[in-house]
């Protein structure tokens, strides 16, 4: 059972270990040009380095320790899915899509720099990620990258997270049943979550089985993730969150809560977190982040 | 020289057949799924069947013939290509970037479908592209699929077309010299044409030497087309061209033919191509159509 208070020190040691680790690589290669492009990359480095707690790569290096993969390489595939995390941010903050002025406590890209900036460094980001994924120093088996390359396109793609926000931009117009929520959820938020956990097992020549308790971990995950984010917007703080909340009441948006309700959707996530601990039950204490991890997920504040 | 006017019928027959085996290609896989999130894939469906001259695609093929490539193969390359080059258009064409209301005479995506909707559709089309090059079908060599998502991704990134854009919409703020539009329209549109260029080679495994002259060829060619492309913003038709014409003098934008005047930029478009040309002196009749291409580039009137 998860407990009902969160202080997981290891976890986040780890959380802020990642955060350091990604960002020392991204470092260099979000380097400024000197022409009058540059203001695109600034652009990219202001979301990238703005903080956030880097759930999914420290899911890509929690996963990949599973399977004692190269921490170089595992690093690597963890900023590129950042990457992709940071660009859906931008574009989904924008006024035509969810209107968020405001993003980890700051402004968001667009009132930063300009909405066309703010586009444009969303789309450097993807694009950056895949980049990133084909070099060799991700992996030295071609046919891994390629994996990890088709898989994540797939999750950000019409088919996951553009697919999910589409349904959610749709859902203002009309009311969604609970199955319709969790299918949204499940494209919009889990399938690049799901990446992050099944990225370390690929990396990790993981067999099909081992693959799929991962897979099983980071479905209910990624539902529990959601489901707490839901419940912050209705009950969060402002500003310890750093960004508006009853966000979604306003825009008339159906989630889960709404339609469960605060307690039965705390009940719910609770479930879902023990159900992705149980995932993990061929695993020994390599996996005891992973497990943090989902109590984290519905314990979190912010 | 290339001659006065243009009718090149293999050209044309090469560029229709090219657009009917690309569509073909992409119809499945765009199929419209049946849950909300079918809006998306039909405003990507919307942009990607509009016409255009698909002159990305043809250019893969082209380059491919050269090399004698699977033609299956080239195709998938080319309409990965031709994902990349609608994103960017249906993303420039959004009204805080370009805000063009027409595209191919038809209303922009945006117009359409709606903001929202065509900054995902955007997304996903560029997403869709990798997902395509990183299939086994692209190619059975697993590091030639990975050298073309490397280029691609550095094509379209901040080092290469999104650069390129960021700098053409900072260009209203501030006047380019002739040395810095050239840049601005390498990365803007030459990035990618060289991109499909090279792609034909890379598919082919051609040597370094045979890689540079495409690439001269690439480079010389894209900057032709990109001259003839403003020339016929100041001179052309709209209800021809199917967009609105005058569009970078009404918005105060540097273009070659703005600094050279008409008659030194139609020369220079002329210089180009016939440069363009000379590199492909070490090809035989192969490369006809490539060659065709670069006389089409400046005598078009689309």
């Amino acid at each position: 059972m998860p407990e009902k208070s969160f202080d997981n020190k290891p976890l986040k040691d780890a959380l802020t270990a990642t955060s350091q680790a990604v960002e020392r690589l991204m470092d260099p290669i979000l380097a400024v040009p000197s022409g009058p492009e540059a203001k695109v990359v600034e652009a990219m480095r202001y979301s990238f380095f703005s903080g956030g707690k880097r759930l999914r790569p420290f899911l890509v290096l929690a996963s990949a320790e599973l399977y004692g993969v190269n921490k170089k390489q595992a690093l690597r595939v963890a900023a590129a899915v950042e990457c992709v995390h940071c660009y859906s941010l931008i574009h989904d903050d924008l006024p035509a899509m969810d209107d968020d002025d405001m993003r980890r406590g700051k402004p968001a890209v667009h009132k930063a720099f300009g909405e066309a900036t703010a586009i444009l460094a969303g789309d450097a980001l993807m694009t950056l990620a895949f980049e990133i994924l084909s070099e060799e120093a991700s992996h030295p088996d071609p046919n891994i990258r390629l994996k990890l390359i088709k898989n994540l396109a797939q999750a950000s793609g019409h088919h996951g997270m553009v697919g999910g926000q589409m349904i959610d931009l749709s859902a203002s117009d009309h009311n969604l049943g609970e199955a319709e929520i969790y299918r949204l959820q499940q494209m919009k938020t889990g399938a690049l979550i799901s990446f992050s956990v099944e990225a370390g097992a690929i990396l990790g020549h993981a067999s099909e089985k081992a693959l799929s308790s991962v897979h099983g971990y980071a479905r209910d995950l990624g539902l529990a993730f959601q489901i707490a984010d839901d419940l912050l917007d209705v009950e969060g703080d402002a500003d310890e969150i750093g960004k508006a909340t009853n966000k979604d009441a306003d825009a008339g948006k159906a989630t889960l809560v709404g339609i469960m309700g605060v307690e039965r959707a705390r009940k719910q996530a609770n479930i879902l977190a023990n159900q992705a601990i149980e995932h993990l039950s061929d695993f020994d204490d390599k996996a005891s982040l992973l497990r943090a991890v989902a109590h984290f997920a519905i314990f979190r504040r912010t």
